[in-house]
């Protein structure tokens, strides 16, 4: 599948890290595809590089894992998502605190911004170190999702099962209004409680 | 230690049984406690029943497991709260929805009228059936507290692990703002997506 990641942070270098080990065609969008950053990043994964908006071009899933300030800009430099599955890992973050919830979210922001995409919450609520290694003694983290598109959840779902996560469908997008606190207490528990970034949530069934 | 449970529905019900059973001293505070309803819960438990004052009047633990919208009157019924530690196991649920997030929480509502209690969020995110029998083939359950009194904290801690918790000290009585989310996708997920009340969250660690 070719899967375009905009944003070369600790979230977009892991995703892409892990698909294009899964054998997807993963294109990393930037603004400065040519950066040394970037071209790093190009090296150790393998996968290539590119602008935004030619990354974003034949992408069938493009994954936003940009800092929140830059996610409105980068949604419209990405140009016609049209069709396309967006999953947004973006949590809308400002001072470390979020600066949405209740009654929208940012997820909600994005897919208002991204007119014609499928829009799927994934990838908020955990590190980018659970990205790389989600092995917990042989444990699987759960990966919640959410969105209002059935065959892009299911796509989405899948690829979060590929690498090592437990996927499991919270419902529509409006239910990014409970995953982006998630991610908040994820962060509390992990940096300002001290527990540090090897946690990660599951759902218990019995 | 004397515990006043304020409530008598599923979660109530379901925390002062286990207390009882670990020999604590549990008195339902009810506005009517000789009720055919709180007198099967006394035969059924061995526990106590009084008026919400009564009840609250020599505990050290005053459990708030009350519907939204009865919550406010109950904590004016229980008179002074000085000193006591107040468990707020509720939510703030209206039509399903959270009233309050984002900038307050429930719990941030409760403490404001409960002046010189120690108030700290437990037992809010997950189901009564948990709360009865938190095992998962051998895995505790995460039980996500905060509150702004440490020392409050530390004893509801322990009331927790007593009971088959692991608990997890989420911080500041502000994260609230994210455990109440957390119950509401506890309860999308045991509900809306059909998952049923036998899911619980753990903090996996490594």
């Amino acid at each position: 599948m070719r899967i375009a990641i905009i944003g070369t942070g600790n979230v977009g270098s892991a995703l892409g890290t892990r698909w294009k080990q899964r054998g997807h065609a993963v294109v990393f969008g930037s603004r400065d595809p040519s950066s040394s950053k970037v071209q790093k990043l190009v090296a150790a994964t393998g996968a290539n590089a590119a602008s935004i908006r030619d990354a974003v071009a034949d992408a069938r899933v493009v994954v936003l894992a940009t800092p929140w300030d830059a996610t409105q800009g980068s949604i419209a430099a990405a140009g016609d998502l049209t069709g396309k599955i967006l999953l947004d890992a973006t949590n809308p973050l400002q001072n470390m605190k979020l600066a949405y919830g209740l009654t929208t979210s940012g997820a909600e922001k994005v897919a208002s911004w991204a007119g014609g995409a499928a829009v799927v919450k994934a990838f908020n609520s955990t590190g980018a170190g659970n990205m790389l290694i989600p092995d917990y003694a042989g444990q699987k983290p759960t990966m919640f999702i959410c969105g209002d598109d059935a065959a892009a959840k299911q796509v989405v779902s899948g690829l979060t099962e590929e690498i090592g996560f437990e996927a499991v469908d919270a419902g529509a997008l409006t239910l990014a209004r409970y995953l982006e606190p998630l991610a908040g207490l994820w962060i509390a528990l992990a940096y300002a409680q001290g527990l540090g970034p090897n946690i990660a949530f599951k759902l218990l069934r019995r």
